[in-house]
């Protein structure tokens, strides 16, 4: 059997096979966040012709029914069938991602005052040459001279040996040897080979990007980056970890985001002509479950209480192991977590704002596909994890997306009218609503008393706007062949996301006797971090009302925090302090989180005592 | 095209590809002691029907030509082929090799006087369950635990930690660690789990031999050997240098032997029910070559002058990295080599003869495919390789085998008649001539007078077993439907690689200031070694003339010092202490060398003083 595409491609399916699973296997991957489960509805493809079975979803109103839309993870044909992709249902990769500014970075490295020590370390050796007298072997020679140098102990592993001999000899027995702490021997160059390049890779749920960085003066010579190809088995860290644990699901998704690296990494070290054995170390920062599927270790035990990740702190593995295409020798560093949901992504947001080294007591909060925030200065830190969900991602939301090309990203509601006005990401026909439109739009909403404060419409207000669709009451964002519309359910799943952050926020600020007024500074980052609307954010209650020339937007620290990590050893033990002093408060299991949710699951918040400017506004 | 073999199987042959290629890469594998090349005319098949071209060789007979037989190796089909391969041409594998005896080595082992202390080590360790309030990792709770019982340091490898997480759980928290000197953590256990195994193996040029043992009291369990399959590659250790230096030959020859030993594995560990996790350490002994190919490291340098090893002492590696089929982790213990043509079965050898322990001045020879010798005592040891060849396995020998079904081991001449009466391995028609049948015939004819002292024929005699054959004068030893012959060129090459060994014993007694007067021991190992006569293999002048009362034979000393390696903590340093000590003396550079060896290319010697027990008898 097959399906035909729109495009005109043809694709072979399976007797039983849904459609998701054949059009993956054929590399042909759509928005599945819930993993195909059949519950997000996401994954829906328009049946043109041919005979199929679906079961009956929910998720699909009675109108497109009637079009022959349904869900590909929950349709299985029968015979040959002809399939359209709704857009907003392909995966789109690639994306651009702001790109990080060399000079921006090469200045925050300064402000450290830091010499560069990369992770590889070298050391000038001239081997007496072998003869039939001095015969003794090439480890033997390396050895015996590393002694004369009073350096002992060194290990060698297969991988090193295995190169050396041929090495030494082609190096004339003038070498540098590579190594690092430990000490390891890595590997044997020539002394005029001076070219040494570092990866900092950041693994985050949804995006992944990469830095090609020259070890020699800390320069950025390129960014890679793209959609972490793992969305393909779901949207969020839950919904990994539950298919790592399925047979054979763990090395699927440690190969799935290995691939996506590797493919950014052979890009650009070829773009600019780079030998790949030069690139000769790595720093990896990543949330804990993405640190664990990255070296391949079974996240299963991190959603299980008592919630016990299997490595905080990371030993030094090597590229050959993380299957990494780079030297095979170089070392991996990957930023330290602190528990199951306060990963390395954290730890490196933390020392990339040097709130660990400042008097003043700030808040950082990383709004990704989690939500996770610290507090504190240099002489305490706390962290706990909000679990907001992935829905400023687009997941769970009717026309919920990401951030891409076609994404409602601004909206204005006319006081007097109600009309909204929009703006696109790339200036097109909107197919859907990202994070910070949702935000604009419930925020103006509630400005302009479409919604009530407990996010209700307000039935009485006169708007052809405001109507019945398939999930209950709708506010029509954008008219056209295809309505943008944000529906009542659609605002209870964000106020339970913003109330959670808010939450966090409060509850570990009160954990530590705190005031919001003790906040010195407020560092938001994160993808989301780029766009966020502040006045908009605290109008809705997720960020707290506190004066905006407080915040710093520091846009994606996790992957700052490697590269500061990549070049240096003092900052690699900073971010291993951080780690260490970091308290981890688990939010979940305290008994205030609760009241402090539940307070919070109002726009902007049941005390409004709490948002002064808010209550301002809404007079 | 296809070769139809008379067995009635048939086999794919590319264009211009050789007969003996086609068979190799269906696995069909002939004897082609040069590899290949046409030179050592052992790869015969008979063309039965089928056009082809054929290179002439010099190694065929006339009467063989007009049968049709050639040399796999030589000749190339035209179109579909049918092919007979000569029995003496089949490579026979998996021959039984004599069954070391558990209570001989108990005895032995018992006799060092050594406590059993293998290699991986266990700690007992009961880990607090974790808690929402205990909540570090898995790795941070191992670490704490260990450095409450003050272990510092150790190492954890991604192998380790991968599946660490789930055997604390399944173990339930009290738990065996594994551990190797470092220390490294090298798996976790149930403390009930008390089976602990591992294997010594002995990679020969010729033969491999694994031996299975249980760790708990040093019991052999079982014996499995093959030959070694890189033996389709070429004989001898040159020839496999050769190979290896070759595109993908290093891959293919470590491929080789690994599989040979995990065949052996396999078998075995099923037989006994054993689970493989449970072999948890290896000891490998070898020549240097053959351990640089097991570890797959380029054996290139070893033989180019100034003849130099990539490495002498390995470090302890993984049998994950050696892609043994045991435990991934498992730690594989290398005996150390001395020098490029003195290896680890040498070290072994002697570690295994006590002679390093004993006051008494002892000769160690190892006579296999190469010859190793070894003199000293207690307080000092010098060491020496012979070269002398492969000629005792057969090659380089008309009618040469190994000591396999088939093969004429034993010769009489009766000195009036010179008939020779034979005996023949597995009691069959013989098809050949081995190493010890070999030293009886030519001793023989010595003794007899159908040979004069310097190994030609002495044509007068009157025989009808002397004549003229296609390379030159031949005596037949046995006459058949194939007759069994020794050539005159046969005797040199023989005469050639005795003279070798003396030459090499000779020189080393004379280099340290010795005379075989101060030789209080002889100790023979190798496979060699078993069946060796040592009065014959002094008439030939291939031994010294010593007492025989001195000669102990020692079986194959290879695998017996792996096993108390795999044993002993103290006996691996004892190995490594023995390869540091031992002053290697490279005999080809030497001046003296060369007039030893011409010397003794005669038989028994051109001093017959030296030989006073052979003088008599050829009176």
């Amino acid at each position: 059997m097959n399906i035909k595409l729109s495009t005109g491609k043809s694709i072979p399916i399976a007797k039983d096979e849904s459609i998701l699973s054949a059009l993956k296997r054929s590399g042909v991957y759509l928005v599945a966040s819930c993993g195909g489960k059949g519950t997000c509805g996401k994954c829906r493809v328009k049946i043109q012709g041919g005979k199929y079975r679906t079961s009956a979803s929910g998720k699909i109103s009675q109108v497109d029914k009637e079009k022959g839309i349904v869900l590909a993870c929950q349709t299985f044909p029968e015979n040959d069938i002809s399939v359209e992709i709704l857009e907003e249902a392909r995966l789109v990769v690639g994306d651009k991602i702001a790109l990080a500014k060399s000079k921006d970075l090469a200045e925050l490295f300064r402000s450290f005052g830091k010499e560069i020590a990369p992770i590889v370390k070298r050391f000038n050796i001239k081997l007496p040459r072998p003869t039939i007298e001095d015969h003794i072997s090439d480890l033997e020679r390396l050895k015996r001279e590393l002694e004369i140098k009073g350096i002992k102990g060194m290990r060698f592993s297969q991988a090193f040996i295995s190169s050396m001999a041929d090495d030494l000899r082609k190096h004339n027995w003038e070498i540098h040897l590579a190594y690092v702490d430990g000490p390891e021997a890595i590997f044997v160059t020539s002394e005029k080979q001076t070219s040494r390049y570092g990866i900092a890779v950041d693994i985050g749920t949804t995006t992944v990007v990469v830095y090609l960085i020259d070890l020699s003066d800390g320069k950025l010579i390129d960014v890679g980056s793209t959609y972490n190809s793992q969305i393909r088995y779901g949207d969020d860290v839950i919904t990994r970890i539950v298919h790592a644990t399925e047979g054979g699901g763990l090395e699927e998704l440690r190969d799935t985001v290995t691939e996506d690296i590797n493919n950014i990494l052979e890009t650009i070290i070829e773009k600019h002509g780079i030998n790949k054995e030069h690139v000769e170390c790595a720093v990896v920062s990543g949330n804990t479950t993405m640190s664990h599927l990255f070296w391949g270790l079974n996240p299963g035990h991190i959603r299980e209480e008592p919630y016990i990740p299997t490595v905080n702190s990371f030993p030094l593995w090597k590229a050959g192991t993380a299957r990494l295409h780079i030297n095979k020798q170089a070392p991996v560093y990957t930023l330290p977590c602190v528990a199951s949901y306060v990963g390395g992504d954290i730890v490196s947001g933390v020392l990339a704002s040097k709130m660990h080294k400042n008097t003043e007591t700030a808040l950082f909060m990383d709004i990704g596909t989690n939500g996770e925030i610290a507090v504190g200065n240099n002489e305490w830190l706390v962290t706990a994890a909000c679990s907001a969900g992935p829905c400023f991602e687009g997941s769970g939301i009717k026309h919920g997306m990401r951030a891409t090309e076609g994404a409602i990203e601004a909206v204005k509601i006319a006081p007097d009218t109600f009309e909204p006005s929009v703006s696109v990401i790339g200036n097109t026909v909107p197919i859907g609503i990202c994070g910070s439109g949702m935000i604009d739009v419930i925020s103006e909403m509630l400005i302009s008393g479409v919604i009530d404060q407990k996010g209700k419409f307000v039935r009485e207000i006169k708007t052809g706007r405001l109507r019945q669709g398939d999930e209950g009451m709708e506010f029509v964002i954008h008219k056209g062949a295809k309505d943008i519309v944000l529906t009542e359910v659609d605002i209870e799943n964000i106020m339970r996301a913003k109330a959670a952050i808010y939450a966090g926020i409060a509850l570990l600020i009160k954990e530590v006797g705190f005031t919001l007024d003790n906040i010195e500074r407020v560092y938001v980052a994160g993808g989301f971090g780029n766009y966020l609307n502040v006045d908009r954010a605290i109008i809705i209650g997720m960020l707290p009302d506190i004066p905006k020339e407080k915040f710093r937007f520091l846009g994606n620290t996790s992957i700052t925090g490697a590269y500061l990590c990549l070049l240096s050893e003092d900052l690699r033990q900073e971010a291993e302090e951080i780690a260490r002093k970091m308290t981890y408060m688990e939010l979940s299991v305290s008994r205030n989180f609760m009241d402090e949710y539940m307070s919070a699951l109002f726009l902007p918040h049941t005390d409004l005592s709490l948002f002064p400017t808010v209550a301002k506004l809404l007079k």
